[in-house]
């Protein structure tokens, strides 16, 4: 019984940080897990997994890579599980450890400033892999990337996408060695989304976008640290539009030129 | 006890389809009905309202607007709610009737196709009022716009953002008599965003934006009425973005030029 108390205790924080593992629960993470290059640690399954061929597949893919598996009963399943819809899978692998200077030298880097919804960053995550930015880099008052939430909303895109929590200080060394722009998301910011010939020149450079809380938007630090305000114009009365969605509608508009 | 029931009884779509009635929880949701011009037909509250000050002013301006409130226990309370968090306020206000044919005349549309996930939904209809849509048309298979969970997600948007469900017979007889175009969303589109004067001329016209379910895409009724397909380029490896996201890119990639 030892991977089903390690698999309840990875629930907590503290015990990914101190372990260096995290759980991925259901077929969709498993399946994407095994794509990866990440290392796996074990698995566990119940009978709800038997239910789908899809899950079935997902079984035999564990077994193939001679993944240790423990059957437990749905009742000792449901005590490690943290999302909503188990669906009688989980593996435990290893964290991929990333520092700032390990990350790929890439022209769009994703900045999360103190996001706290599980979902909203996995959804981040799963974006800014999808519109080709390069990595995230997770500053002070974010939730832990590799919070089970976190990763169901990513649909396994972190498993690929690097990334890296960092606090503002040596975030912003980084970015001053490595001559890259930060761009802060704000109401008030300059609209993006022109094309225009100076546009596309200032775009060429390497940006890191921050992202800030829905309500708080980003902290004074990080604010302070910006190169460039952008924003989105929006009509009459609407207040904010979803953190994924304005980093999606951002990232898409300074997407390098190809 | 009779607006107790009607609350419980409004977690159901018949319910509300039958009494053109729904729900709004929380302090949000509520505090936007009041500002919106929707008619409100009473209000339950128990102790947690009185937690915050935010609470107690709802409290107040629900007394002041002359709305019948409720006060029940919490127990009672939580036996009408349908969402996470119960803030220790709801509200059951009338639905708008709105025909296609009553749709203010704009210059985009957004269309839902066969939408399931409520928060998925909320998050659009609140990202299409952000971005100026002028109206969000919900076609078969789309989750209905008045469940507690989309009311939520749209944080209060869909009060003033007019919203309809239609059959895709009569919204497609409608697209002809207003000639408006119909674009889907589709993985294989072409890119948008382009701002060449031949993309601004086309996009000058009226347009309605179809985005389809996560995984199954376009049904093929509405692929088929698609006058074109446009899409956003993804990175290799990436399968798809939150239709959320995908659909405030596209948005505010057709935007009218202003």
């Amino acid at each position: 019984m030892k991977m089903l108390t390690l698999a309840r205790d990875l629930v907590r924080r503290k015990a990914r940080e101190r372990s260096g593992l995290f759980v991925a629960e259901g077929v969709r993470a498993v399946e994407e897990l095994l794509r990866s290059d990440l290392t796996l640690r074990g698995a566990l399954t119940c009978d709800l997994l038997d239910r789908t061929p899809r899950g079935t597949e997902v079984s035999a893919a564990l077994a193939g890579r001679g993944v240790e598996v423990l059957r437990v009963t749905e009742a000792d399943f449901l005590t490690a599980c943290d999302t909503e819809s188990p669906q009688g899978v989980l593996a435990i692998a290893e964290v991929p450890v990333r520092t700032l200077d390990s990350l790929p030298a890439v022209s769009r880097y994703l900045v999360l400033d103190g996001i706290q919804d599980p979902g909203n960053v996995g959804t981040l995550l799963r974006t800014a892999a999808a519109l080709g930015v390069g990595a995230t880099v997770a500053l002070p008052g974010t939730v832990d990337l590799w919070n089970a939430k976190v990763v169901r909303s990513a649909v396994g895109m972190q498993f690929t996408h690097p990334t890296v929590a960092s606090s503002l200080e040596a975030f912003t060394d980084f970015l001053k060695a490595q001559r890259i722009a930060l761009w802060g998301a704000d109401a008030g910011g300059a609209p993006v989304g022109s094309r225009t010939p100076a546009a596309i020149a200032v775009a060429a450079g390497r940006i890191a976008l921050a992202v800030g809380n829905e309500g708080a938007g980003l902290t004074p630090g990080v604010r302070g640290a910006c190169d460039t305000l952008v924003g989105i114009p929006m009509a009459e009365g609407a207040e904010s539009l979803n953190v994924a969605v304005a980093a999606g509608i951002l990232l898409h508009a300074l997407r390098p030129v190809t």
